[in-house]
């Protein structure tokens, strides 16, 4: 969360307020009037199509199973992953408006007249997906157990957070691609590696610096602290930094060793039977994209020639 | 709605139920628990992929603008709209927990006692989009009057639509492309038209049976019988349907004439400074997707050689 209350500008730069106004001015994405809600140019687009084939390109060998989810999952599936207490803020929930005529009537009435209708909603059994990979384990799960040596998933998913903020790196509705190995303990944090390194490349490949740090994540509360400790203690999340809105720098990718956190709530097994190991690889494809287009300039006509050659060749 | 109560079996075919059930055993579709929210497989995203390339080759000549819109947009957008007046019962609002510590404690009570916790959150300002062209007006008509010739652009976003079914090609998250034409009555009437025609000669020549036919849109209630009426003897709205589920073939191309409507409602200006007209062409991308499945098998290897040769050529 430490984005948001960071917004002093980088060297010579401006804040994210700035990085943002320059992005609707360029057109690079259309303002909507709810923070963290945006538009895409057409070249937004292409870009994060471009990195997407060099991603894939860097994964090649690896032979992984594509599969795909809507932006939504099943509400007791959330309910069940524990994200609701790690990340209630975070969370969201559809709901509908399910009664008949007459409360249609009166709906009608409350917005004509100005006044909170929401309530007349009620909870729908759809939530939206927080990250690519929520829905993946339980479906995953009932396939029994895995092949020996594990498997590999690439997924993509539009992921809700919210969490409102003028900094354009931390939108409510952004895509996430994501690799996910499931397998034994060596087989996962041997995937993970392969990412600590093949990631920096990646993305120095394209002009832009980087580091990998230690990271946890925004977990809630005072209990939460802990739990950020413990992650961090354990080594088990770490980001790939790229400064793009913020002094602080932005986490674009992140790997993290979920231990047999999923495999014993869902009871994905290896092939002994024993809970399944995961670890996953993200890509914040706004995220990258935004810092191509900080990095680079507004026009992507006018990007250094060796970006554009990795990107379009 | 029709297609809700209609699941008698298509001649020698079997009812929706049972092509959902097929798609399931043959991986296509992923189960997730919840009616209209399925995981979709690397084959059907790739079919997904290549048919958008045809529709984006069909379109080439025509040099839309391509804007992108996640799946949410603005709830103060959508109460303009004019949406919950007609279609509330397909409307879904993100609700999210913003509570302390307190609050969050009790939700985890009840969460663990089985309870509903979902009032625990509030609405926020974010909505599911519930057709991709939604979020453009209101965006677009802040550029001030149109350029002689009106414009065009090319849309896609996932969509909701609160209607659980177990129709395959009725899910509550599905993507749509679109292209929406904004002018004068006379350009975007010219450009339904075209796609009138174009539509079926690309939906032939991926091997698919399909007629053109007048339609209307599910509007709610009594009063909503006589919107329907109205759309329908005015022509405002054709389907392009194909078989793929139920007895009753299923719309997966339409074409809209808005007339002024929308330029009215947001204040979009033709270039002498009237009321926009506007029209769309939008192509439900999942449900052309179970057509091909549907009418040339779940192996896409196998699928005949001609309808390949269009897609991957």
């Amino acid at each position: 969360m430490d984005a948001l209350s960071q917004t002093a500008p980088a060297p010579g730069q401006g804040g994210a307020k700035e990085f943002l106004d320059q992005l609707f001015s360029a057109g690079v994405l259309t303002e909507t009037g709810v923070d963290g809600l945006y538009g895409r140019s057409g070249d937004f687009e292409e870009v994060i199509e471009r990195f997407e084939t060099l991603v894939t390109r860097y994964a090649g060998a690896d032979k992984a199973e594509r599969i795909h989810f809507p932006p939504g999952m099943p509400r007791p599936m959330l309910e069940k992953s524990g994200y609701l207490k790690s990340f209630p803020q975070l969370a969201g929930c559809v709901h509908s408006f399910m009664g008949g005529e007459a409360d249609h009537a009166r709906l009608l009435q409350m917005l004509a007249n100005g006044e909170d209708w929401t309530d007349l909603q009620q909870a729908t059994d759809v939530v939206l997906t927080p990250a690519a990979c929520y829905p993946l384990y339980p479906t995953v799960a009932k396939r029994g157990p895995m092949p020996d040596g594990g498997v590999l998933f690439d997924l993509k998913s539009y992921c809700f957070r919210h969490e409102p903020s003028q900094d354009p790196a931390r939108m409510q509705l952004f895509r996430m691609r994501e690799y996910v190995r499931i397998g034994s303990p060596e087989e996962v944090r041997a995937f993970r590696e392969s990412w600590l390194e093949r990631g920096p490349e990646l993305i120095r490949s394209l002009g832009l610096p980087c580091e990998i740090d230690l990271a946890n994540d925004p977990f809630f509360g005072r209990a939460g602290k802990m739990l950020a400790n413990n992650q961090r203690d354990q080594g088990l999340k770490f980001e790939l930094l790229i400064p793009v809105a913020n002094e602080k720098p932005t986490a674009c990718l992140s790997f993290n060793y979920h231990q047999d956190h999923f495999g014993t709530l869902w009871g994905i097994q290896q092939a002994d039977g024993t809970p399944a190991h995961s670890a996953c690889v993200g890509f914040g494809l706004e995220r990258v994209a935004l810092a191509l287009f900080r990095h680079h300039g507004m026009k992507v006509a006018d990007w250094p020639q060796s970006v554009r050659a990795v990107l379009w060749g």
